[in-house]
């Protein structure tokens, strides 16, 4: 018998977010893996730490965050290496993954080199434009929008043009774009249509007008989302007053 | 002390899918509001059915499916009457929501109507377009990928055209619209890169190419994701195995 792998989405940040099916396999397997910097902590691992039983397996999968060298191909090589031999090993495994394990996740560099060869389950999670739309007070996309989500490091031109297209917009991994991409806004003239969202459904969550955001920089899992629709972005004042 | 209104996401059909924080607020609130169409059962309580402890007042919401006379204005003022008149008294309202609150979901219709007046909090669920991306065995987007959300209700030129300007693509609510979407995507040249899913995460899940697909139905709650980048759409043989 050997181990199968699981991709566990663990949700936008709140422990509160894991899914029965994510907590009744994180306590179970014998194995975890998850993906850190290079120095410091998991923000996967933070998600999870609180359920975790103790005892387990752990590997980490530290990446260089410099955006140049990612995906570092001989970090998940060797990374895949190591749960390989547990699963031929007959251990499960279970990657933790920040959001959902198929939305932007770096889980698709260790799903690429390890499901030809070992079962794999991929158990979804709420992914952070969810949260962060639930957290603005207002749908993210409803009747016949359409929904763009757009990785922030493409070119204006390329942004621009999704924009245009679009009824309802998040982009994603905003992070040290933010000042390219609040320019770019700006000049689009959907400032006002505008939320920023930074550690969602975490302490210290942050849910604003664009326009009010001050400094340059934003964290890599920052997010903006975008109500054309909308004449402006407001919260509404019940909801406002319920998450102070 | 009035009450608090709750959108509570619960995934895309797996009672296993909810959160820990679903659970919690179903289980604790003394009142939940479902919707359903005219006769038969609602979907939303079905997931959560194992879940709920007895005892709570229910509130049905019934609309009729017939698409044209959607939304129907009536019966959610009629709705947001009677949960507002719970949430007066003091006691909080869970609306039960499939998917995500605010991804395509009716809630939208009560939360407009009761969010200005009532302190609301929306839970976010597992959506069924990450539901999707993960029974497919591929990842939905992935590094700097546009994923675009299109509601299958739109016109063909329309929807050809958020195609053609996107990298990955989920067809929601394909519902009536399946015969249509299917030659559209056959015109495209795109069937090979098309996976169609069905009751995702439930008993009887459908996952296949497009071009199996045999009748020229599907319900309402499906979906079709479209790998432009790949080649053809396979589903990794051994997580193939694994889900039968």
């Amino acid at each position: 018998m050997t181990g199968k792998l699981y991709g566990v989405g663990l949700g936008p940040g709140d422990p509160e977010l894991l899914t029965l099916k994510a907590l009744r396999i994180l306590t179970s397997v014998p194995v975890i893996a998850w993906p850190a910097p290079e120095e410091g902590d998991s923000f996967a691992r933070s998600i999870a730490a609180g359920h975790l039983p103790g005892g387990q397996v752990e590997i980490a999968i530290r990446v260089p965050m410099r955006v140049e060298r990612f995906p570092a191909q001989e970090i998940y090589d060797r990374a895949a290496e190591e749960i390989a031999a547990h699963l031929d090993a007959g251990r499960d495994v279970a990657v933790l993954c920040e959001g959902d394990p198929f939305f932007y996740g770096s889980f698709m560099y260790l799903f690429e080199r390890l499901a030809g060869h070992h079962e794999t389950e991929i158990v979804p999670g709420v992914s952070s434009i969810m949260a962060a739309g639930a957290a603005s007070g207002r749908p993210l996309s409803a009747r016949n929008d359409v929904l763009t989500v757009i990785p922030g490091p493409l070119p204006d031109d390329e942004i621009a043009a999704r924009i245009d297209a679009s009824g309802a917009v998040a982009i994603m991994k905003v992070g040290r774009h933010f000042n390219r991409l609040r320019a770019l806004i700006e000049k689009m003239n959907l400032t006002a249509q505008a939320v920023y969202a930074e550690r969602v459904t975490l302490a210290g969550e942050r849910v604003m007008p664009l326009a009010e955001v001050s400094g340059d920089t934003a964290p890599y899992f920052s997010i903006i989302l975008i109500y054309k629709g909308a004449e402006s972005w407001a919260k509404p004042a019940a909801q406002a007053e319920a998450q102070t």
